[in-house]
């Protein structure tokens, strides 16, 4: 027997195999002709879009506008800040002509060998050099700042593994570039944003977050600090779903931006920037589905509600479709997203695999029985459970429905935090400990040579120096030197 | 004595100085330091947002999906279409490298000659050919068509001489792709997107438009019709505000899509494409706006109403706050838009020329005689009259005076564009007449000989041959030879 189109690898034979069908198979995205560059399918993009907006409204809640820089950084931009190029040179999309001719051997076009551009272009990995090479013209005295500038783009860089949203050479994002008078200023932007991606993320995406402080090896290149938060996937990896860097006065002093103060006296400017990716998507996908595929939270399903007709013949089928309409016309006066699937070439038993497939959060079917008794067949996409209910307030029902399944799924990758975070305090259970996954609180010395070493034997990574939690001193598991805190370990993705 | 910084040329002294003083003295954008490209600086960009939101609702409306594909194409895939190189091989960035190394004579970075593109990448310049190459692989049977998906992008054209908003090497665009089973369907999505532009202009830019198909010599490259509409800017010169393609089979032969029809035939797949660009932000400038700055149609201005208090003490200021407060919550409740500027280091009269320059819609003003009496001062930014109005009822007002605003424009610029369209039957009389600027409509003989003639004699172009308005019969200017239609020409950006 062959294995159905749409089913998956189940997780517990390979978890990434796993990852790449349920990517596939529930439309979301695919890879290009171009090496490392993916295809955003619709499906995919509409809940791309979900975060999008509902990140933008919170950006502008805490006074961010949006703006649009350059595609193109100077060769030359690159260079002036040292960390930030020895960060990017080496996986940078380098454009070097600007024009084509037709092959004077009669086939295609080739590159024009007088169309070389005397400096070099890179496609933007990040754009801190020539936003701040824009901003040395913006800010002149204290009265210009802060600047609170947003930008969704795409940016690339030159990955050797893609993975579908989770690394890929080409990506969409969006990068929080502020200019700000003060260090403090500066430093209570960064932590803001960190809590505007942690609030997103627990609140829209239900993943919980550990927010933390990178250490210097793992630091954003240009960085004086850089926050993160860190999630948990189902497979016990880790992955770092949100940056927020505190860049002091480094891109300030290598793009010469000075301001007056209010005491007349020229100072540099402190800067921050901030940025989450489709990787998120990546991080949704994960956190939640299940064999069957997706399982979306309400909040970013594309539609949250689909409603199938259970029919012999037009008659029913008319019949149905009357009363579907009217829930319809009930669940988009209370704001809830429904779609209606009266294909006539597909089967009901395809319809509710094809939707638990792609995540849907609430699936009503209806039949003639149910006509008659007034009630409709509801199933939960998070718990694979049916019940028959009422079509009496039923859009109450359904609100209440879509909360409790955002809840219910916060909870459940939680839990699953709760049961995958140990506390360890010898080297020797740590590297029993990895081998489960999971996050482990730790104590370490403060060095990135112990750091190292511990990343060489064990392919752990101090995810970051958490920001909540008991700031309890101790001694490092390895070298036992005097340690401030516990630290979070995993292996990431 | 100097000018005033913020004062701009007037437009009979040099339109186009004038154009370029209004973009970068109201905040719109300004050159970055990369060749032909642009920074959309948050003012300008806050307007683009708003014309995205409505044209992607539009999009939405008429049942097309968004979607994400690669920035970058394959050299070899420009090839495919031969018309479409022709078009585009000459203007276009070109990636040769992935990577950058140390300069090993110690200075920055250089190219790294061993990270040479086996194939080099085109930075797409439009991207019919990387979709193309990807609906290949989505469509097999009319089961699948028609697909309908637009991409939000930047796009990269080389363009020697730049402006900005109005050709620049970098813009934004969206770009709608979609795939049909019949000509007919695809005909009709054409005509479909021409409208919906056609609607966009007129009752959210209101900018009135022609709506016509382009000559051959002036398609886009690859199309087999290319409509478009064409409005009139306050200089007499024409502008292509967007442009709706029927490319036939022309890409899906290009890259072999062919879908099996209901007979169970092998058929090419018949596709459109159609767009338009951050080039509307320069027509929505220049369509309406004045010696004393921008006038912006209340749909698409990022604030409606701007409140400014006049005082004398501190005292004065609460009291009027507290009154401002009470009509801003009245404002948004009735959905309009409303800034409250209450800076203390800026003049009212300071205040009132920068929204004058920014264009909002309409100025409140109110001290303490205001407050006694229960008034407001207001001040639309379209004619530049004052009145003194009840607080009463005054989102009442307010909404009304933003209709009335956003139609009063358009019948100005209606007005104009009437006032400047003429019908001519001699060439005599056509090159005396283009001088003034304007549409001229006349008769042409259908040849791209006469077009070019036209062309280099008088700098007019063909904008369009009109979908609308009497098809009559005549004799072309030029020749004498039959004309089956008038015709729209102008000169033009």
């Amino acid at each position: 027997m062959t294995k159905e189109i749409k089913e998956l690898t189940p997780r517990n034979e390979s978890y990434s195999q796993w990852y790449n069908d349920l990517v596939i198979k529930a439309d979301l995205a695919e890879n290009s002709a171009v090496r490392g560059c993916m295809v955003i399918k619709p499906y995919g993009y509409a809940i791309w879009e979900k975060i999008q907006r509902q990140l933008d409204d919170m950006f502008k809640e805490t006074g961010h506008v949006n703006a649009y820089f350059p595609l193109f950084i100077p060769k030359s931009f690159l260079s002036k800040e040292a960390d930030h190029v020895e960060g990017f040179a080496k996986e940078c999309a380098v454009v070097t002509h600007y024009r084509l001719k037709n092959d004077p051997d009669g086939k295609g076009v080739v590159v024009d060998p007088e169309a070389k551009l005397e400096e070099e272009l890179i496609v933007r990995p990040t754009s801190e050099t020539i936003i701040w090479n824009t901003y040395k013209n913006w800010i002149q005295s204290h009265r210009d700042l802060p600047v609170l500038c947003n930008q969704w783009a795409n940016v690339v860089r030159w990955e050797m593994r893609t993975r579908l949203f989770l690394r890929t050479a080409e990506f969409l994002w969006q990068e929080g570039h502020t200019a700000h008078a003060t260090k403090e200023d500066a430093i209570e932007e960064t932590v803001k944003m960190l809590r505007v991606y942690a609030d997103f993320a627990e609140q829209y995406m239900a993943v919980p977050v550990i927010q933390g402080v990178k250490t210097p090896g793992e630091r954003f290149a240009g960085a004086v600090d850089t926050y993160c938060i860190e999630a948990l996937m189902q497979d016990g990896k880790a992955l770092q779903a949100g940056t927020s860097h505190f860049l002091g006065q480094n891109f300030a002093k290598a793009f010469d931006v000075q301001f007056l103060n209010k005491e007349g006296k020229r100072e540099y400017v402190w800067s921050t920037s901030w940025g989450v990716s489709t990787r998120l998507m990546g991080a949704l996908i994960m956190a939640h589905s299940d064999d069957n595929g997706l399982v979306l939270p309400p909040k970013l399903a594309p539609f949250q509600v689909v409603i199938v007709p259970i029919y012999k013949n037009e008659e029913n089928l008319n019949a149905v479709t009357e009363q579907a309409n009217r829930i319809i016309t009930e669940l988009k006066d209370s704001g809830i997203t429904v779609k209606y699937d009266n294909a006539t070439n597909k089967k009901p038993g395809w319809k509710f695999a094809e939707y638990e497939l792609k995540g849907v959060p609430v699936r009503l079917a209806m039949g003639e029985r149910d006509l008659k008794n007034g009630t409709v067949e509801v199933a939960r996409r998070d718990t694979l459970t049916k019940e028959t209910v009422s079509v009496d307030n039923i859009a109450t029902y359904i609100k209440n429905l879509l909360d409790d399944i955002q809840r219910n799924i916060y909870k459940k990758a939680s839990d699953y935090r709760a049961a995958n975070t140990v506390t360890v305090d010898t080297y020797d259970e740590f590297k029993e400990r990895i081998e489960n996954g999971g996050f482990i609180s730790a104590h370490w010395d403060g060095t990135s040579e112990t750091e190292e070493l511990i990343k060489e034997e064990t392919k752990a990574t101090i995810r970051c120096i958490p920001l909540e939690g008991d700031v309890e001193p101790g001694k490092c598991m390895v070298t036992g030197k005097p340690s401030k805190q516990r630290v979070i370990f995993a292996r990431a993705y």
